[in-house]
């Protein structure tokens, strides 16, 4: 697949997949938005990529939406996009009818089997910044600036970010973000759990491709599980739930060629060489929750 | 309506509502209960107000439970409040038979159309805190003594406060406040999240006021909608609600007023001057979670 | 009961509870398991205990699984453990074919009526420390080494972990740690939320009663009550949950004889005698909510 608004690289079983309309600041289209989607459907399906880094061409992240339509940038009935009007003027206002582009990109990187690191390396505004918040870990160069900017917009929270957001920084700062619209430092993410580390430009990178090789050190079907055991984990309602999960997956994992290769790696203190894969080595009970059926 | 047990002031968009029982550290009384929840239902109802601060006459915010019962203060078999208990002498468990007046209280705090800013200037202790947990944002005076006090007084904590308050401190800082019962500095407290910012006694107002004023900046439908969405975000099992929203939410607001006077003012670097109003411009699917039947 | 796995000991209140192979740095076995869950029912019998406290003996606090089977450790078909495979060779990956042993013993603690404090004086590496996720608070000395190292073994985390990491230190660091399976400092630990506090080794276990202390001089049953209100808050969808259960939880306790003495002593400026009691003082709609039935 070519790529246009964005740019995909493998190296040392890190994918990164660069932001790439520098000369727009990376501003987020429907375009970007299908390539992402077509970069995490390859990054899952190869066995060389043990985790993702994406960041952004250029000076900024992502400066949100492009507004080139002006006035009419978010009045979808009007736009692209095809609407949900129905011929006789009603509106049809369930997911069959309306969908927002920044949540199918969003929900598409929280179904990645594979890590994923932001970099932002500039300005993360509106669907900028809320695009990131499926992603397990953001590390952000300091000084950036950040904004939920929506409200000043006379628009909403979008990409699922009333289910994420709070979950990651707290529903005092979330409403706080989300009712000023306020553009902030990276400082102020920081110190509210939005962001991982702070980095000097020059180091961004280095930093999450150091992290990201820590990662793919460890057993790549180990790591899916426990990625999506995790996250999943935020949607159970009782421990009970983990208990079932988990006891079937070090039942699985406990008889596997990497559980012998890691702790016999261990007592004889040498690196391990995992050999199971992701693309045929998952359990036949993953995924274990139930799909929505729409998606 | 006449208040009694508290104040109430709109200005500069910002309605602040006092609690006014100075003499008794304004102790937490039914009639303030019941002011409370008129409080905020002018508040809902009124267009020109755009944010609520909360805070106490005097030197305390509430000190809790009046006591002037002494030892039968919790006994509301013997109190005022008409009890549960049947002919026959056994107890009705049903919602319909036991009503905790601050989890009324709370709960119609966590229904505010508009954002809510405790401003907590003094003392905050049982009820005097956990009335505040549903608020979206605490503020606190320097040296403020915080209490979850209830174990030390027999009887367990309330307002709701066991949905709330694990949420906003984690789950150990919680059963270490309720099972200690200690009482402590607003330091602790904002250490483990409770509280966004401490002040100076003389700033706390000013600084709230200034929140308050960046919250009514931004588009009030988008402000409304946003905070709805954020805290039903916490209700939701996965992201995928979050979208169904969310997705509503940006087509709903993406053809507002509002939407296009965000965008052009942004394009034009100008202060907007949005006019969807929250009385008449909320979505036809608002609320769209299931209403309590009972409340 | 004789123990050999753990030590357990009963003084001011307060059950010690010691993990107690040092030879073996107190590493995790089916018998340990089986000894830590008949610790946890003495200490809910047990009027007298009203704070419990697990730490190591020697200089480690648990150092995982025991390893003794080399690369057969973690393949159950080959172990001591009854496995799920059937006599045609399918697997029943139900719940009655496969039970994590960990996740026995983490959700034994989990249930516990009495507030729970990690004292971990060392290595806390696998089961080590998912083990005391459940636990209320964690306090730790300084330097510790902390590792969610499964997937370095090929494994994956276990103990009903992915309901409880990502609640306490959010998702974020919740895949970072087991995604790298990194052993990391106390100090990191510290700062992403999951201890509440470090100390110098000699500090450890006087800070840790000195904090049972402060548990079990509140009101037993207020605080039995408190600690299953705040863990089921996280369990409950809607605030709403909680307010019918502090309802009647504020019922219940308001009309006896603790909050009788809690509120006179306090009026009186003397410390409380407190003569409710956990063995037969909880009321009759405890536990409110539906229990596992295949627990």
């Amino acid at each position: 697949m070519q790529f246009e608004a964005i740019r995909y690289e493998v190296a040392d079983n890190i994918a990164t997949i660069t932001l790439n309309r520098p000369d727009k600041l990376n501003s987020f289209t429907e375009q970007m938005s299908h390539e992402l989607i077509a970069a995490f459907d390859l990054t899952d399906a190869d066995d060389d990529v043990r985790a993702v880094i994406v960041t952004g061409e250029g000076r900024a992240f992502c400066a949100g939406a492009d507004l080139s339509l002006g006035a009419a940038t978010f009045d979808y009935a009007q736009g692209a996009t095809d609407g949900p009007v129905r011929p006789d003027g009603s509106i049809d206002w369930s997911h069959q009818g309306v969908r927002d582009v920044g949540g199918l990109t969003s929900l598409r990187i929280y179904d990645s089997l594979k890590p994923v690191i932001g970099a932002i390396n500039g300005p993360a505004v509106g669907i900028g910044i809320t695009l990131t918040l499926p992603m397990d870990i953001r590390m952000v160069a300091r000084g950036t600036k950040i904004g939920f900017v929506f409200a000043r917009r006379g628009i909403v929270p979008e990409a699922a970010s009333s289910w994420f957001l709070p979950r990651l920084v707290g529903i005092s700062r979330a409403v706080e973000w989300c009712a000023t619209g306020r553009v902030f430092a990276a400082e102020e993410g920081h110190d509210a759990g939005l962001f991982r580390s702070i980095h000097e430009a020059a180091d961004l990178m280095p930093a999450a491709r150091a992290l990201a090789a820590e990662i793919a050190a460890s057993a790549p079907v180990s790591v899916a599980l426990a990625r999506k055991m995790m996250w999943q984990g935020l949607s159970m309602q009782v421990p009970m739930e983990a208990h079932v999960i988990d006891s079937r997956g070090v039942y699985f994992r406990g008889r596997s060629a990497d559980a012998k290769e890691g702790v016999t790696s261990f007592l004889e203190k040498r690196e391990p060489v995992y050999t199971d894969r992701v693309s045929d080595g998952m359990p036949e009970w993953f995924p274990w929750w139930p799909q929505a059926s729409w998606k």
